[in-house]
């Protein structure tokens, strides 16, 4: 079973809080085994690799692979490329040349693509190499893992926020009346569902939380909101930047080319100014947007510590798969039991990540479609470690002397 | 000196992380003074004591009080309320039937000139009771103290939310080229500011800082850019949402009626998503931004520690002056060295507070006007905390092998 050679990790799609501890884990492992010589790390992913660029990771201080832990981003660099046709030889070439018999690849389901597109290469040509892929993608949309590293932490992330900003309304939802708080979410709405983990009473926020996978009504839109207005004097929602209508199509897609990445896919963005817009215009209520963006995935001292704990497992565990002779497939997180919460790792085969995307089903959203279920909740919360409590007075009103 | 009766204290303008500190501390030194009877709180600022909407803060248990200092946002509610001319006779009739002789109001410049009224209107009548104000606000843009409790944890939030992006902009900045982070500030830059402690090493974000204090030149502006993103391949910019040309025009004023408050104030946003507009148009690379909004000024998780003591302090602060007689006067705060850093507090008039805004002066930018000078850095590093250290892989490049 064993393989001499050295071992190739990369980091590829949009960085999260803790892909870097996955990365810490690969490190960590592969040192333990005496069949992987040289650590090495492709810089920005097979973009670089392409181009030969490649880090020797063993040199690294030991201090510094033990920090990535608690460093967000992708420490090696990350990309967002689609193979080309004529890139196969090159990489392989590449790959020979350095003698790696262990190849790792730390992303979504782009990334698994690419991860699928390398071994199968190898298989053809009969070079004999361990890939292995490593789940990371705070969107939550790979299928066959209970959830993906980098999601717990966005979701403490938006709990966390939406508390915040829900406490601001409150305080002053007389004056700015409605909250829009934008989160991402191409396809799949679990980063704006973990907004629900925040309301703990009937009036706290969010009030309201809208998903892509529920088709955007704008009268029901405009009617719940003025409901909850009318109740509480404030409102605050947590909406997907990726909502779409009745026909599918976007609400908020730019049409410029320079937004649209290698795989097509539209960069999001506006929708929170959008339903703004549409509640001041019909409503005569003052709405503001928040859109915290790239901060959301990224925020390490908000990151979710079962999060930190789960992404260096991940890593750790495709190491070991690969020197056990697994190859072609991706580690994923199997929820063991949920109180207490427990979570071990598994396999699935690439080509099955790659082949789609894990949307929120419909038994976690309410019947009304504009809130997430208890079952979510039940879902989320082992995931995002422990929230703050808040004080809340009680405001005890004193009787009134004047008339 | 001694005045016996109730204290009555309010919050007003926009929330902090940490307006309830300030809000225990005023609770827990006025139970220290026998002369003070009940513990009063107005519900929503001067626009609640118009309605005689007071609360009875001497029944809340102590450990909700305790909690209030990490507890964001105002707990009693808030207003931006402008008091008119007729409300003055129903103000001081409310004060007077529930024997209030000491107000205490915390809040910002506006907040400051209804307290100033308030106390002028009682002194006029002849009703005798002490009235301070107690500072607050993350624009940092009041006169007479060194800094104003609530900016030291934004400034944190700021610094930290800038570091986050800046690597993630450097790992995925050959696909995202810019990052714009557009932060809070109608007049003043000292919140953007702040996005210059991130900065540790050259190639680190943020490249780029423009506050309002500084005309915006667009060629100027789009230069900056094409050098820093020619150099480093990537470009993260800190701007304030205030930002105006040579003009003093602001570059993304909202022209819309809802959107202006009762002081005036436009609501501003959007300068981010223009300059990004700017940026792609001209220099053809793509610019995305990220907008926090409410969520920097109310984090609770990255709120400064330094700062929640400084609010919790002035709010002590104000009720002893109050005890001691003092009237008509802000608490502000003194430094008084820098290293070790030590703040005392001091007094100011509270008409002189109200009389302007203190901007960003030009020795706390560049000559160049695109970053901050280090007697800023020197000026805000105390009073943020600690700031997280992030691991950086030396990345030693193996050699190539292939042509």
């Amino acid at each position: 079973m064993s393989l001499k050679g050295n071992l190739l990790v990369g980091q590829s799609g949009g960085p999260t809080a803790v892909i870097n501890a996955s990365l810490a884990g690969v490190v960590e492992e592969a040192k333990k085994h005496s069949e992987i010589a040289d650590i090495y790390g492709c810089v920005h992913g097979v973009q670089g690799l392409l181009k030969e660029d490649i880090a020797d990771l063993g040199r690294e201080k030991p201090d510094t692979i033990k920090g990535l832990k608690t460093t967000p981003s992708a420490a090696l660099g990350s990309c967002r490329y689609k193979l080309k046709a004529d890139d196969a030889e090159r990489l392989l070439r590449v790959i020979q040349a350095h003698n790696v018999r262990h190849f790792l690849y730390i992303g979504g389901n782009d990334s698994a693509e690419t991860c699928h597109t390398i071994a199968e290469l190898a298989l053809r040509e009969g070079y004999e190499m361990r890939v292995m892929g490593v789940p990371k993608t705070v969107d939550n949309d790979l299928q066959y893992t209970d959830h993906c590293p980098g999601y717990g932490s966005v979701a403490r992330f938006v709990a966390v926020a939406t508390m915040d900003a829900g406490r601001d309304t409150e305080a002053i939802g007389i004056v700015d009346n409605v909250k829009v708080i934008e989160t991402m979410g191409r396809n799949a709405g679990w980063i704006t569902a973990a907004a629900g983990l925040a309301r703990r009473e009937e009036l706290e926020a969010p009030h309201l939380i809208y998903l892509p996978e529920i088709a955007f009504n704008k009268d029901q839109f405009l009617s719940d909101v003025q409901n909850v207005f009318g109740r509480f004097g404030y409102c605050v929602l947590a909406v997907c930047e990726g909502l779409r209508d009745a026909e599918g199509k976007e609400l908020a897609a730019s049409g410029s080319t320079i937004d649209t990445d290698a795989f097509g896919h539209k960069q999001l963005g506006g929708v929170g100014d959008l339903l703004c817009d549409l509640i001041a215009t019909n409503l005569k209520i003052k709405a503001r947007c928040d859109k915290p963006g790239t901060i959301q995935r990224m925020s390490s001292l908000i990151a979710s510590s079962v999060d930190i704990e789960e992404a260096y497992m991940v890593g750790q565990a495709a190491v070991r798969a690969a020197a056990e002779g697994t190859s072609g497939q991706m580690v994923t997180l199997v929820r063991e039991s949920d109180d207490p919460y427990s979570c071990t790792t598994g396999l699935v085969p690439l080509e099955k990540v790659a082949a789609g995307e894990k949307k929120v089903p419909r038994e976690f959203v309410t019947p009304e479609g504009n809130f997430v279920s208890q079952a979510f909740l039940d879902y989320v919360r082992p995931l995002v470690g422990s929230l703050p409590k808040y004080a809340r007075l009680e405001l005890h009103r004193v009787a009134k002397r004047l008339s």
